[in-house]
């Protein structure tokens, strides 16, 4: 059983459909600090060990069931659209994140299971910006912010955000320098071709039509559905 | 067969223990173009259709075989560690990379694995930081840009970098709104915890010898090898 020893096991929990750049960004970021540090040990679990769909064209395996490692130190949860939606109802999965880990952090909408398993009540909490409207529902507080820590929970903005947020655990677990070694290793010295967003042109109305068809596929008659979707509707 | 009806296949190249983000990067961000704009059709190729390792605990498979795609309008190299230097031995890849398509882009190190291809002599182009100074090697000239078009070739700088490249040309293939409109779905707007990077700090010394070790392990005694560590003595 992993997870009993001295190393701190960071786990990348896998589910079918989600949004794999959630996943990668964080996992490169920590892969690289464990190659650098060896007490850190970093895998990827999911219930089943066969190939998932993601949101691209790439199918994925994670290494180790949940039943294999029960009691990781740190979790990180990726976001995506409808499956994303689905897995707030997956009892295997939300029983998993309830497990007690030291610290849960979560990418994009990920943050939306985390608060499905009660992992947000009374936090202050982010999410994609697309979603932040509905994150009161968990009794969370939401914040437009890169990365917002609450405790035991870590939460990023929408999927290429887990980057920032990884490289922040990165130093509150291996100290700055380490953080930066990182950030080397992966080249990220980021240059948008056009900057930065200019959040005065956020298509709003468009993903309020997305997000609702996403709730519709996702959650189906489940009474999270039509919450969350007056939530949105009532803010947008 | 596909690609060959009027819609564009853009193709990702997956090889045993490639960097999974210098992957995930481009493929999240030209998925979400495929995703707004069904002209265009993302597929990832490798040569067999088997689980593969990456450089971190996260299996992939692709979902065609280079048979399957022969002729693909966009192809997309990752790159990596000792993993990609092997790679650029490979006949079967390199041929696949020889087969013609209109654009071939790389990420990383990746750009070895087309220099190893015969596709980037003559042309100006980029790779991780530590490796620019081996491009000559291949007729290159190496640029220190985060990304490098050149006529059919378009490469990448480290890891990271992919993504900028992508959302480049995600604007050359369907225009700069379209390109804003990934940018964001993905809520790219990065916040590295410390800023960018401070190149004066980079750690050139630990690199060559890491780089030196990849080359061994990657190259063995093929020639290749060292060619390549000579360069970057010379140029460290």
């Amino acid at each position: 059983m992993i997870g009993m020893g001295t190393e701190k096991t960071i786990a990348f929990v896998l589910y079918p459909g989600c949004t794999i750049l959630d996943l990668v960004g964080p996992l490169q970021v920590l892969s690289t600090l464990a190659a650098m540090r060896p007490e850190f040990r970093v895998i990827v679990v999911a219930e089943r060990l066969e190939p998932y769909e993601t949101d691209t064209p790439l199918q994925v395996r994670a290494g180790h069931t949940f039943a294999d490692v029960p009691s990781p130190d740190v979790v990180v949860v990726p976001g995506g659209g409808a499956p994303t939606l689905r897995a707030m109802t997956d009892e295997t999965l939300l029983a998993y994140l309830r497990g007690g880990a030291r610290l849960t952090t979560s990418v994009c909408t990920g943050s939306l299971i985390l608060g499905a398993a009660g992992l947000l009540d009374g936090r202050r909490a982010t999410t994609h910006w697309s979603m932040l409207d509905a994150l009161p529902e968990f009794g969370a507080t939401p914040v437009r912010e890169r990365w917002v820590a609450d405790g035991p929970v870590l939460t990023a903005a929408g999927v290429s955000a887990g980057i920032d947020m990884a490289l922040h655990l990165t130093e509150e677990l291996g100290g700055i320098d380490l953080a930066r070694a990182v950030q080397f290793a992966i080249e990220y010295d980021p240059e948008p071709p056009h900057g930065k967003l200019n959040w005065t042109e956020a298509p709003r109305p468009l993903y309020l039509a997305v997000v609702g068809q996403w709730l519709r596929d996702g959650l189906g008659d489940h009474p999270l559905a039509e919450r969350l979707a007056t939530r949105l509707q009532n803010a947008g």
